[in-house]
């Protein structure tokens, strides 16, 4: 069991500047995220790319940014559970938490705040009714590993690179023994030279393209066999298959955190913006993660709702001790 | 006159980087300080010292955080009236405002932001009865030309750097005739050398040094002729002078943004949280002028404030205009 002071979900920039200002108050920080880095969507989605409303920073790169508040937290020495998905959260008898991740680590503190962005990314799903009856037994989201496809049958739906990308290279590599991309539109979304592409294998009958046409249904015993497309103009074909791929790209989801029993509003939740504290006792959000009546999902916001919220923790820590704000510029920063 | 979208009332950190929010929705700024340059405190008092609570700085001294944040700012061609307080603000029909400064430039704008950090800086008085009825008739609290005082008797009150250095000045270069130093204390808060100059110049006649006692009355025809001096053992003895300069320090004060009929809790003006506006339509509050439950005087809150408080202010301007949020992220920042 790891114990600390405060268990932060989310290690994004918001959550990092959260250990500098808790290390202040002398309350030591322990993160957990799934991605298996710190920094979040910045490290994760667009490193490189240049950021320019972070107050100070005429233009940062997202990368640089994280590690910036990387080094600004390092004083205070913060704990990492990386690669890990906070999954579970029990309440104790005296008022603290248990967290426990999806590889089963537990943490144990007082207080916990939530700082986890968007969320985690999900699948965007078509609404095929029994779709979820299929899942892991011939209908993925996301293609791990191509060889699972070897010799298979497969359908793939959607308009974008994934979609295209993956077609021509199952394809083309002789992976599957067959490939279907079906797509809503007569044209795709993706890059011209993957659509060229996926258009010369469709020529050369190693694609079935089919185009103006939706997979609306999935049947099979105990696991995917065939699929029904529905054809714009056509109607209806039953094509046998092995796989159902939909690759409709990710969508933010609050994930686990959606059934910890927090208020929820717009995928968000709800918080009081005199501490940014939730529904429930000791459990704060801060940054994109919460929503509140004006809420501005920008970093710099998340900085201030961190460090107000921190003050709030402090309270419910030391009920008894009275916290007088300190400016750094006086006695600079004494880490632990 | 000079017209803008939003008259910004205070050139530090805060009011600085509202400059660049208000250019991302695409409105103009000028802002107005009684400091003859940009920066606030952290150009005029302490530039370079170094801060370690601004989110992604480990450390910067805060005129490296003030020139960043000027460039940042740059590509929306801010307007400044520096070396003027603003001091009257007049509401016109419209509801847009005039603010008119202490040399008489007049702003006209929408939308009036205060940012005025502690406010202006006024000198501590002391607590003697009719002192008011002698300011400029030889009371001052700040010597601004030695050469003033050419000639004069001068009794200086005081215990700090300020009243230990202008009474060395004065004495030691024989400028004014007599120089007296009256302090509550026996002892100095000033620098160890300071303090024994001006044992040595007491020793020496040039200094008449008073210490556990202090003035407790000014009296004179027009202007001041004597002052009483309370001594702790030896009681009340009146002095003849030409001058009394007590030297206490400065303290922060609203100035004239007192007198403006916004509501005033704790030397700060009161706002609603959901926008930081104050009780008057159309005026703002920011950074550490501002107060609120749980408000903290950091930088990283006023930015937070001036972000959100200018979304308010835009749609007061644009009240048929949707405003949304568009991330640097995707699209850089463009200027005016």
């Amino acid at each position: 069991m790891i114990e600390t002071d405060i268990i932060i979900i989310g290690a994004g920039p918001v959550g990092l500047f959260a250990i500098f200002e808790a290390g202040l108050l002398k309350l030591k920080c322990h993160l957990i995220d799934s991605l298996p880095q710190a920094g979040g969507q910045c490290s994760e989605i667009y490193p490189k790319k240049p950021i320019y409303d972070i107050p100070g920073f005429p233009s940062v790169l997202a990368g640089d940014l994280v590690d910036n508040l990387m080094e600004q937290a390092r004083p205070f020495k913060p704990g990492f559970t990386l690669g890990e998905a906070a999954e579970k959260i029990e309440k104790q008898e005296d008022g603290s938490f248990i967290v426990t991740t999806s590889k089963g680590t537990q943490h144990h503190a007082p207080i916990v705040m939530i700082a986890g962005g968007l969320g985690v990314f999900e699948p965007r799903k078509p609404p095929v009714e029994n779709l979820a009856d299929y899942e892991d037994k011939g209908v993925e989201y996301i293609i791990k590993d191509p060889e699972f496809y070897r010799g298979k049958r497969c359908v793939i739906a959607g308009g974008g690179d994934s979609a295209l990308d993956w077609s021509i290279f199952l394809a083309e590599k002789n992976i599957a023994s067959e490939v279907a991309l079906v797509h809503r539109r007569s044209s795709f979304r993706g890059h011209l030279d993957s659509v060229q592409k996926v258009m010369d294998l469709a020529e050369a009958g190693k694609i079935k393209l089919i185009t103006e046409a939706e997979v609306v249904g999935v049947a099979g015993e105990g696991k995917v066999e065939n699929v029904t497309i529905k054809h714009q103009k056509q109607g209806e074909i039953v094509m046998d298959t092995d796989h159902f791929i939909p690759l409709f790209g990710l969508k933010p989801s609050l994930g686990p955190i959606a059934d910890w029993g927090l208020e929820i509003e717009k995928n968000a939740i709800k918080v009081d913006t005199r501490d940014y504290s939730t529904n429930i006792e000791g459990i704060y959000a801060i940054g994109d993660v919460n929503t509140y009546e004006g809420k501005l999902k920008l970093i710099l916001c998340g900085f201030h709702e961190g460090t107000i919220a921190l003050q709030s923790a402090f309270a419910r820590i030391h009920p008894d001790k009275k916290n007088v704000l300190k400016y750094t510029t006086v006695n600079g920063v004494q880490g632990f």
